[in-house]
C-alpha cells in the first residue's frame, strides 16, 4: 500500500474551496489537511511514496458520468465503445466512475441481462463502475426480479415511455414498476418522451420524403417530451415513486420538474453537455462535403438537438444553476458513421441514437465555469458530488474527504484542452461530436481508488482496476 | 497554540457525513483524517494537548444566525440581551458566530451607527460576531456611506418595507439602495412587509377595541407579506441586485421566491424556527392566570406567527427540504414581559416585536431531523454551510475542511434537551417562547477559534473572546 | 302555421336581461319586443293564435344539453333511457336539444354506427337532437370516414384516454385523430382519464377485496384525471386541434385547461351537475337497508365524483364563474339498480358507469343562480347559449333572438321543485342520483319549434317531433 | 317621436350574428325582428317615419368608450379636446358614450371636482356621458364624500399608484379606498404603475442626458406595471374590492390579472389600441424633418409603448381573445405637438402624457376582426357590450335589443377608412398618432337615443343632445 500526498492545490467541494492537501493511503483518502506538509511536527512530504504538486491547479472529486451505454445494442448495431475503451476514454477525462445500464428486454429474465452486463464489464473496466438496470419489459416476472436489486447493489432501475417494441413500458406497466420504486426505495429513472406519437410524426416524416437527421429532431417534438415528463411525474405523485428524468432537453420539460419539486416532490433530471451546447440548426442543419446532408446524423440521438432560438440552451443552463436539474451525464452511446450511423441514410428512423461525450464531460462543464455559466463549486456538485448522492455512492465517492476512495482529478485551470477527432479523442469513434471546441482548462492528472491512471504522459492506468460498485440506496431524497 | 484531537465521531457537512477525526492546532482546523489516530506511522492522540472523545456523536461547524438584534433599540425600549448575554446564550446553543444588525436611522450617518455597534459588542462577545448594516433612512448621504462597507467588511444591508417613521423605505428609496446592491455586490435583505397598509388595519382593529396581541397577527395579514415580497423581487429584477428576504412566514410569500428563482433570480429567504412550530391560533389565542389573555405578548414578532390550518407551518418546512428557503435564523429579538412586552397591554401595537430562541435554533432544528422534516445534512447546511455561504463567511466558517476556523459542536443524536424559562436557558429573558419544548438531542461541546466554551460543566468560555468577522461579498450567488 | 306572442316576461340572455315580448311565427322567433304588445299601433296580442303571459318569469332560450348517451350499450347492459324516453323527460326539464352520441367501435365502420344512431332517434324525440361522433376505433378507415363527418352534420368526434378494449385510444390514435380534428375544424372532445393506469388500481383494489362501489371512486384517482388532460392538451398544441374536455371533476384538471387557455390555446371544458353538489364520501360512503352499501352504485359514474374535503365542488363553481369551464352538460348514462348496476355486486367494476341527469340539469344550474354561485346570465351562457355555440348550432339555438328556432322555456323564480324519484321524474330509472333535491324554481313552459311540449298540465309534446340538427363547425374558438 | 326601420342588415351581439330588422321609436329600440318588414302582415316599411337599408353591413351597438379624458388638466396644459370636439370625433368613430374622469385632487373636495366636470360637460355633448372620480386625495373627506357618489350615478373611482405629487395614492389611501370600494360596489379603477421607482429612473436618465421622448418608456419599465399590478390584486384580494386595471400594457401584468381571475378573484382589465399596434421601437425611436427626435413624443403615454420584440403586443392581442383582459378602452388624451407636447422639449418628464385615439377605437380593432386576432362578436363585446355590463350601463347600452336606447352603428365591412391628420380625422389635435393606418370598413351611419348623428354626409348631430348617464352597480362582477 502506498502512499501520496497531493500538496499545493485548491480542493473543490460542492459548497466551496479550501486551500489543502491530501494524503491517499493505499486506496483511500485518509486525510485532507492545512497546506504545508507539516503536521504535529511531522514532515509528511518526508513520509511518504509520493508527493504531487498541485500548487496552482483544482484538486476535485473524481468525476461520475451516471448515464452511460457501454455496447448497448440499438437499431442492429452495437454502441461502439466497450467497457473497455469507454472507461479508459473516461479516464482521459478526468470521470473516476460510470453507472453503465444493464439491460432486460420484454421476454428476458432480469437477472441474465444483469447477468450479461456483469460479464461484459468484469475485467475490462479502466475506472470503477456501477450498474442501473433497464426493464423493458415490466411484467409479474420482473417486478418480482427488481426486490433483490437491491442486494446486488442495482438502486436505480429505467424505464422508457418510447422507443415502443424495443423498450417501451406503458403506463400500466409503469404505474407498476413505480408502486415497487415507491416500496423499495429504488429509484425510477425515465426517458420521458412520448414514443408511441413520436413514432406516427417519424412515420409521416419519412413518407413525405423528409428523411435526413434533421427530421428526427422535428419528429421528437418539444411537446413530446414536456408531455411524457409531466406523465411520469404524476405517476409518481400517485404512487409517491423517487424520478429521475434522464436527458432532459426541453425548458418546458425543466419547467414540469421544477414545479413538481416547488410542490415538495422527490423529483430530479440530468441534463446532458449536448443539450447545453449543440443545436438543432446549428449541428443538424450542417452540410459537409464528405457526409452531404447526413453529417447531421452524428448528432442524432433522442431526446433530440433542440432549437436554439426557442431558448432551450440557455434553459438547461439556468436549471442547472437553479438545481431545477440536478446533475449533468452524457448518455454517453458512440456509433460511428461507417456501418453504424450510416444505416440510417435515407431514413432517419433508421440512424443509430447516441453521442459520445464521455471524455469531455468534465472539460465542457468546467467550460461553463469560465464562461460564468455555473460556479466553480456547482461543477463539482454537477458532475461529482450529486451523481454520488443520487446513486448511493457518497462517502466513497463524490467529495475529496477523508474515507472516500482516493478518486481524484488535478485540473489546471491555466491549461487548455482542443476537442475533437483530429486532436485525438480516445473515444472508439470515427468522428467526434464535438470536433472544434476549446476549453480553457486542462485535465492534468487523474487517480483511481489510489491508483494514478493519467498523468503527463497519459493514460498509465490498466485494463481491469476498474471494479464494480454495489451502491446505497439514494442519499438525496428530500 | 494548543492542539486538539476529535475523535470517533461522524463529521457532518452539508452533502452528507464522514466517519473521521478532527485536529485542531491554535485556532484552526488543520486536518480531517480517517479515523484512528495513527496516520503515517504517528499515533497524533499522543502528540497533541488534548483528545476529545465524540463517539456515537455528531462533529458539525459551528452554528451561525444570521440574524440577531442584541440591545436593539425598539418601541421605546431596547432588546434585552446584550451582545455579552446573547452570545453566551448562543455558545450555550452551539451556535459560535452571529451577524447582528448596525443601525442607521433617519437622519444618522452611517459610520455612526456602524460605530456604534461596534462599541457595544467589543470586548463583550463569547463567539465570533459579524454586522449586516441597517439603512433607514436611504439618502444620498447613506446611498455614499454604503460605497465603503465592503472595506469594513459589511457585505450586506437590510431595508424595511414595514415600519413607517421608524425604519421604512419607500419604493424610490429602495430602488437607490438595489441600485447601489447591484452595483457592489453588497445583498440586499428585506423585511417584506406592506408597513403603510398594515398599519392601516392596526389603527382600525385598535379603535374597534381589538386590542390584544392577537389581533397583531390580524393586522399583519398574508397578502401584505405575498405583496411586500413580489415587490422587492420585482424591483431587485429591474436593478439585478441579489435579495435576501427575511423571517419567511406565509406560504405564499414562499411561493414568491420559488417563483423568482425558477426565473433563475438571485432570490433567496430564510424562516425562523417560529415559524416552523408556532401558530397565531397556539400562541396568541392561549391565556393564562398570570399575564391573562395577554399572555400572547410573547409572541409577537414581525412577521406574525401564521395560522396552522392555513398551511403555512409545513409549507415552511417544505421549502426548506426544497431549498426554496435555504436559511434558518433567529431573528433573535427577546423582550421581558415586565417593563418590556407590558408596554403593549390594552394596545398590541406598543408591545415590543420579538421572540428570544438564539439558544434554541441548532436543537430545534436537529428536531426537525428526528421528525424526518429535513436530513441530517440539511440540518447543518441550513444551519452553518449556507449562511457562511450566503454572508461571506465561507472557507472560515461553515464546514469543517482544513483551514477553517475551528468552530466546532459535538451534538449528541442519543442527548435530550428539555427547553424552557424553568429548565434554565441562558437568554436575558424573563420567560421562554419555547416552554416545554423537548429535544431528543443535545449540544455536548462546543469550541469557538480553538477555545472550548461550553463542555459538560457548561459554559466555559469568556467574555470578548468573540472577535469581529470582516465578511466577504456572498459566496452563494447564482 | 300559428303564431304565438309571450307577453311580460324578462329574456334573459348570455350577456344580461331585457323585459321584452316574444313573437313566435311557426317554428320560428320573428320578433323581439319592447314589453307592450302595441307595435306601431298594432296592437300584436290581438292578431297572434296565442298569447302566454310570462310576467314576473324567466323567458330563456331552451337548454342544450350536449352530453348525452341513450340507449348506450355499456358493460353488457343498455342505458335505460331510450331517445323517446330521455328526451321527453329532457322536454319536462326545460332542455330542448340534446346532443348524443354516436358509437363506432374497433373494427365497425363509422358510417354504419352513425347510421344505427340515426335509426335509434329518428322519430323517436321529444325534442330535437344532434350526433357527436365516438370513434372507438382510430384506424385508416376511421381517419377517412372523418372526413365526410361535417357534410352530415356531425362537427365534433370523442376520443376516450380510458377503457381499454372498449373505447380506448393510444396517444399514437389520439394524434392521428387530432391532426384530423386540426384539417378539418372538427372539435375533439376527450374522455380524460389514464384508462390504463387505472385498471391497474382497480385490479389491485379488486384483489385486496374492496370491491364495493366506493372504490370505484378511490381507483380513479385525480392524479389520472390531471395527467390524462394535460396529455391531451399538449398534443392538441402540437396538432393544432381545438380540444374540448367531457365531464371534468377534479380541480387540478380544471388548472391544467386554464394554463392552457392563459396560453391562448383552444381548450375547453364541461362539468356536470354531481361534480358541483355530490361527493364520494356523500354519495358512495353511504348505505341503506335496501341496497346494503351497495347502494354507491347509484353514483358510480367516470369520472367519478370527488372527495369534498379536497375541494374539487368549489372549484368546480369558481371555474363556471371564471370560465375556466364552459358548459354543463348531464352525460347522462343512466343505468337502473335492478338489472344494471347490480351487474357489478361484488365487483365495481363491473358497474356500469353512469348518472341519469337529463331531467335536472336547467333546475340544478338555476339553482346555482339562487345561492350566489353563478348570475342569472351566466346561467343562460352555460346551459344554452355557450353549447350553442361551442357545437355550430347558434343562431337556430342558444339565444333568444328574431330568426332563431323558437326554443323557449318559461321558469318561474317564484315556483319550487321537488326533485327525486318518488317526486316523480320521468327518466326511465328505478331510483334518482338526486333524491331530495329541492330547487326554488320551476320549469313552467316549453316550447320546441313553435311548439308547445309543456304547460301547466305537464308534458304535450309528441314522440318524433324532435328533429336532427345538423351542426355547423363551433363558433366558439379563439 | 319619430320612428325608424333599420332592414336587411346584420346584428352582432356579444354571442353571435343574427339577420335581422331592428325598429326604433322615439329614443328606444322598440323590436328586433326577422328580415322582411311584413309582421303579422303589417308591412313596418310603409308605416314608419324612414327606413334605412344595412343591407351587406353590421348593425351593432354603438361603441362605449369607457376611458377618455377631456379638457384633462396634466403638466400645465389641458388635454386639447372639450367635451365638445371630443365626443364629436368620437360620433364620427361610431361611440355613442363615453365614461370620462371626474378629478378630485388632494385637498379638493370631491363634490367640488365633480361639478366642475359636470359644468364642463353639459350641454355641449355629442354623445352621452358617464363620468368615473378619479380621487386624487384619499382622506376622511373624500372617504366620506364617496359614500354618496352611487347616488349620483357614478358607480367606479380610480386611483393612481403613479405620478407622486399629483394624482398618487400610496398604499395606506389605497387600502381604505379599497374598503370603501367592497363596502358599497363601487368599482376600484387602478394606474398601475410604480410611480415613485419610475420617478427615480426618470431622473437619473434626465440627469445623464438621456432627455428623448424615447426615455420615458425606458423609465416606465414593464417591470414598474407588473408589480404595481400585482399589488393592487393582494390590496384587493385582503379587502374583497372589485378591482380594473387601467391600460394594461405589460404582457407580465396580463399574467397577474390571469392568474387573480384563475383565483376567482374581481380582476378585470382593459388595454388600449395603442398597445395592441404601437411599439416602442418604431414610434419612439423614430425621428422626422420636422419634429427632430422629438416627433416621439407624439406618442409619449402613460404605461408606455412597449417594445415589440419582447412580444407584448401580441400578448395583448391573446388576452383579448381569452378574456384575460375583457375591454378595448382609448385613454383619450390629446394634446398637439405645438405648444403642448413641446413642453418636453429636452426633458421628457415635462411631455402631457396622452394619445388621442378616440375617434379610431372601432375601426382599429374591427382590423383585428379582419386580420383573424379576434372574432366579429368578440368585437362588440370588446367595445360595448362589456364595458356597459363593467361600468352599469346594460340594458341601456351595450346591446341591440328591445327597451335599450337607440345607439346604433352601420359599419360596412366593405368601405375602407384611411386614419390620419391629412385624411382629416375631427379631434382637436394637430397631428394623429395613427397616420397612415388604413382600416378594411367603415362607419357608415350613427344614431344616437333614436337621433341620426352621422351619415352619407357626415357628422350631422347637435351640440348638446348628448346626455348625463347614471349609471348602476357593474353588471359584471363573479
Amino acid at each position: 500500500m502506498s502512499t501520496t500526498l497531493i500538496t499545493g492545490g485548491t480542493v473543490v467541494n460542492a459548497t466551496g474551496t479550501a486551500t489543502a492537501d491530501v494524503l491517499v493511503d493505499g486506496e483511500n483518502i485518509v486525510a485532507v489537511l492545512a497546506p504545508g506538509s507539516a503536521l504535529l511536527g511531522v514532515d509528511l512530504a518526508q513520509n511518504v511514496d509520493a508527493v504531487v504538486d498541485a500548487t496552482g491547479k483544482y484538486v476535485i472529486p473524481g468525476g461520475i458520468d451516471a448515464h452511460t451505454h457501454m455496447e448497448l445494442p440499438f437499431g442492429g448495431t452495437n454502441a461502439s465503445d466497450t467497457f473497455e475503451t469507454g472507461t479508459r476514454a473516461a479516464a482521459w477525462g478526468g470521470t473516476t466512475s460510470i453507472i453503465d445500464f444493464a439491460v432486460q428486454r420484454y421476454g428476458e429474465r432480469v437477472e441474465d441481462g444483469l447477468a450479461s452486463w456483469h460479464a461484459k464489464a468484469a475485467g475490462n473496466c479502466a475506472v470503477d463502475y456501477g450498474f442501473h438496470q433497464i426493464i423493458g419489459g415490466v411484467d409479474e416476472f420482473s417486478l418480482k426480479a427488481m426486490d433483490s436489486l437491491i442486494d446486488e447493489g442495482i438502486t436505480s432501475f429505467k424505464l422508457f415511455m418510447a422507443y415502443p417494441g424495443v423498450f417501451y413500458s406503458d403506463d400500466a406497466q409503469i404505474l407498476k414498476a413505480m408502486q415497487k420504486s415507491a416500496e423499495t426505495g429504488l429509484v425510477t429513472m425515465m426517458h420521458a418522451e412520448n414514443g408511441p406519437a413520436i413514432d406516427v410524426l417519424a412515420q409521416q416524416l419519412y413518407e413525405t420524403g423528409k428523411t435526413s437527421p434533421y427530421f428526427h429532431g422535428i419528429a421528437r417534438a418539444w411537446q413530446m417530451e414536456e408531455e411524457a415528463t409531466h406523465r411520469a411525474i404524476m405517476i409518481a405523485d400517485l404512487t409517491g415513486a423517487p424520478l429521475y428524468v434522464v436527458h432532459v432537453s426541453a425548458k418546458q420539460a425543466v419547467e414540469q420538474i421544477a414545479a413538481a419539486r416547488d410542490r415538495g416532490r422527490n423529483v430530479f433530471g440530468e441534463t446532458c453537455p449536448q443539450y447545453l451546447y449543440l443545436s438543432l440548426e446549428e449541428q443538424l442543419g450542417a452540410s459537409s462535403p464528405e457526409w452531404g446532408d447526413f453529417e447531421g446524423a452524428k448528432w442524432v440521438c433522442s431526446t433530440p438537438l433542440r432549437s436554439r432560438p426557442e431558448g432551450h440552451q440557455d434553459a438547461m443552463w439556468q436549471a442547472l444553476r437553479t438545481n431545477d436539474l440536478q446533475m449533468v451525464s452524457t448518455d454517453h452511446c458512440p456509433f460511428c458513421m461507417k456501418e453504424q450511423k450510416e444505416l440510417g441514410r435515407g431514413d432517419f428512423r433508421a440512424i443509430p441514437n447516441g453521442i459520445g461525450s464521455i471524455e469531455h464531460r468534465m472539460d465542457l462543464m468546467y467550460q461553463g465555469v469560465v464562461t460564468g455559466q455555473i460556479s466553480l463549486p456547482r461543477w463539482v456538485e454537477l458532475t461529482s458530488t450529486t451523481p454520488a448522492r443520487m446513486f448511493g455512492l457518497y462517502g466513497r465517492k463524490g467529495a475529496v474527504q477523508p474515507g472516500a476512495d482516493a478518486d481524484l482529478v488535478i485540473y489546471d485551470p491555466s491549461g487548455h484542452t482542443s476537442i475533437g477527432y483530429e486532436k485525438t479523442h480516445h473515444m472508439n469513434m470515427d468522428h467526434s461530436a464535438w470536433e472544434g471546441y476549446e476549453i480553457d482548462g486542462h485535465v492534468d492528472w487523474v487517480m483511481s481508488r489510489g491508483s494514478v491512471i493519467v498523468d503527463e504522459s497519459g493514460y498509465v492506468g490498466s485494463k481491469g482496476h476498474g471494479q464494480f460498485l454495489k451502491r446505497d440506496l439514494s442519499q438525496y431524497l428530500l
